[in-house]
């Protein structure tokens, strides 16, 4: 009867003597002379096997091995397998082209991807993928208590919500389609389909050229919509509950694995002190800033990565909270369908702010949501001002001509936040087989 | 304060007299002379609202109205809500494509999808859609109880694993790759990193000019695999437990949904009693059987969808249950990764069967696994006999080189398992957004 690692311990105490079996891979030998230690890892952590001869493994090899618990104060865990019997199940070839048990920092990021089948073998860059699971599980479960429905849509379209500017192209039988930039129409249509509330977990493609620690061309995007909202502030009370969840969750699962990486989450006293600023009042604080390097004595006028590394400083120095929200932005950085704030009294059209937000975690965007606008009338109207066409967005727009309830959503990349929980200083880390303009394999 | 419809007893029974809010679409309109009937719909279900003067409303609409509740036993529910005050959120335009509170077996199938947007209002079709849901969350609920982690891997993959005929091309920036048809090497890659136990839902992508009621071709996938498991027949086990999970789950949540499909789930004990036969005797049983239509003075030779519909009835004939796993299928019917059973003797190569199976659900397919070949040689070895080559093959065949556990893994097809839970006569009503050669909107 196979016992994992972790619970060898248990199984000295349970019964003494008695034979148990474990299982996993080679993760270190030591040869003593006399005796040998080799270092099993498995699902649950590592043990110690002892060998009274020296056994013929390479490291990484899958085995199986028999033999009495025992405690021994200097083995990982205080026990150790004395082993009786051995079984190779798969014998690992030697010339490893990475070392597995080394320390993470000394590998390069593009070793550890190009290696990805290997690299995910060390526990301190598996860690993030436990991580990873944990916050795709509490996103779920904290919608589900709050009566949203998961959906599943195509990410497979006819022709792009947000512009044709950053699609990939799919040959479809006879015709070319795209991969979705986002599940933003599917989601719309089932908040008016009566759903109400929705969520998904899924793969969304950008086909930007960017090469940078913050951008993936494939993603894992964690998206929500409501109805029956008033504004974003709706949204950031939802978000933040949402990442409290998610943090709370991570804390009590996570422990060893945060540890591995010095980690920490943030409190949910923390969160929720997180102050909302408008953007405009953003653009001042930064460049108030002493925080700014490089262009330190030049103003900046958009929230670039520097503005966000300095306003989520900001925020944990005034608010106790590497947290931020930026509302109200100017209706030229959002998607036409962007719901609008009255336009300042005596102001231009240009000029006029949208009931939009984005959240800042560490100094790094990840959220973009918003309030959308849900009339018919207004969208056919917002569109010229957009240079986009009604009969292009016939599909988006039927939705709308026969009742959509006021509604808005967000959606957390889950690689960031995994990113920004960690401090991994490229988002390509967290992600299990990343996609860039070079990478497609694995 | 809003109240859902299914509240509105509750309500009226704690603060008798007090004036709620329901918001919601307007679903039915009867006018009765001195009085009108409005049924609004929200996500929890229907509650009748009553006013003294003649609203002006349009079907579909979106409301918010305010009142008293009422016990009234004409009413669904037992409650009504006495308007005193209407605002419409979105006023529905009156020319509705598709009549929503239709009965749905008088709209087409090619209707129902078209009108996507507006279908899905229908509660009966949004049914589908709940029940799918639970099915998502119960799969992976089940799964984590077991120690299995989550994972989210790309769909956009260099090459093809399972041979190049069925794969969508995407323009990838200046090359071509393909859309994944499943999370295959990625899965045994994760069982190899040393998680061991990993599953993902996520779509999957099979370019095949199929056009019939059980294909499509993007569909949502439930995948796992597991290491250290010695043959299918440990699959097979898992994957009752599994189901067992999900019917248990939908039971318990959807009887709503159930009861308007006129739809049951099979019961725990009927799932544990069925049979596993091996595909030399499913063929057997198959020509044996009175059932067949059409061909039925030919022998059938191979389990083709009559031939899963003749061993289903069987096993609930004989076993009392409408599922039944066919196993050790011959080399020939599965990919090359397949785990042989060894040769039967004197058979030659091309007969030798594999530890493979296949679970059939009232009559058609939702899984197919196997043991997977972990062996580097041995996989080298049978590359040859299915024209494959190695240096085409030099990813997937690294995770083996350097110790891979025995394993295996299989998936259950989401929409198929909704379709058959529900008796649905086609696959694409149990896709929100189904893809096919032709249909690539909504």
């Amino acid at each position: 009867m196979r016992v994992l690692a972790k619970d060898l311990g248990n199984a000295v105490r349970e019964q003494p003597g008695g034979e148990v079996e474990l299982a996993g891979w080679v993760h270190r030998i030591r040869d003593m002379g006399g005796v040998s230690f080799v270092i099993l890892r498995d699902r649950s952590g590592t043990a110690q096997l002892v060998f009274e001869e020296k056994p013929d493994l390479t490291l990484e090899s899958v085995i199986r091995a028999r033999g009495v618990p025992a405690l021994n104060e200097k083995a990982p865990g205080g026990t150790e397998l004395r082993v009786s019997s051995l079984e190779i199940l798969n014998r690992a070839a030697s010339d490893l082209p990475y070392q597995v048990n080394a320390d993470t920092a000394k590998i390069g990021l593009e070793a550890i991807l190009d290696q990805r089948a290997l690299s995910l073998r060390n526990p301190k860059i598996r860690a993030i993928f436990k991580i990873q699971a944990t916050i795709v599980e509490a996103f779920s479960a904290c919608l589900r208590s709050k009566d949203f429905t998961e959906i599943k849509t195509s990410k497979i379209v006819g022709s792009g919500t947000e512009g044709g500017t950053s699609l990939f192209e799919v040959d479809y039988f006879d015709r070319k389609v795209y991969l979705a930039q986002s599940p933003q129409l599917y989601k719309q249509i089932m908040v008016a389909s009566g759903l109400e509330r929705v969520f998904e977990v899924g793969p969304v493609y950008r086909a930007e050229k960017h090469d940078t620690p913050r951008h993936l061309n494939e993603y894992v995007s964690m998206d929500l919509e409501l109805g029956f909202i008033e504004s974003e502030k709706d949204l950031i009370e939802l978000e933040k509950e949402i990442l409290i969840y998610i943090f709370d969750e991570v804390a009590r699962k996570n422990g060893p694995e945060l540890e591995l990486w010095n980690a920490a989450v943030p409190h949910s006293d923390a969160v929720k002190k997180s102050p909302t600023v408008t953007y405009e009042e953003a653009l001042k604080i930064v460049n108030a800033g002493a925080g700014k390097t490089g262009s330190s004595t030049g103003r900046i006028f958009d929230l670039n990565p520097e503005a966000e590394r300095i306003l989520c400083e900001w925020s944990l120095r005034e608010h106790g909270s590497d947290i931020v929200f930026v509302n109200a932005f100017p209706r030229r950085h959002r998607p036409f369908y962007t719901y609008p704030l009255a336009a300042p009294e005596g102001g231009e059209a240009s000029a006029a702010l949208t009931m939009s937000f984005d959240c800042l975690f560490r100094g790094l965007e990840i959220t973009s949501g918003s309030r959308r606008q849900h009339d018919y009338q207004a969208l056919l109207d917002c569109l010229p001002k957009f240079n986009l066409k009604a009969e292009d967005m016939a599909g988006y727009l039927a939705v709308f001509k026969y009742g959509a309830p006021p509604h808005g959503g967000f959606a957390i990349g889950c690689e960031r936040l995994t990113q920004k929980i960690l401090g991994l200083a490229n988002v390509k880390e967290a992600s299990l087989f990343p996609r860039d303009r070079k990478r497609v394999e694995p």
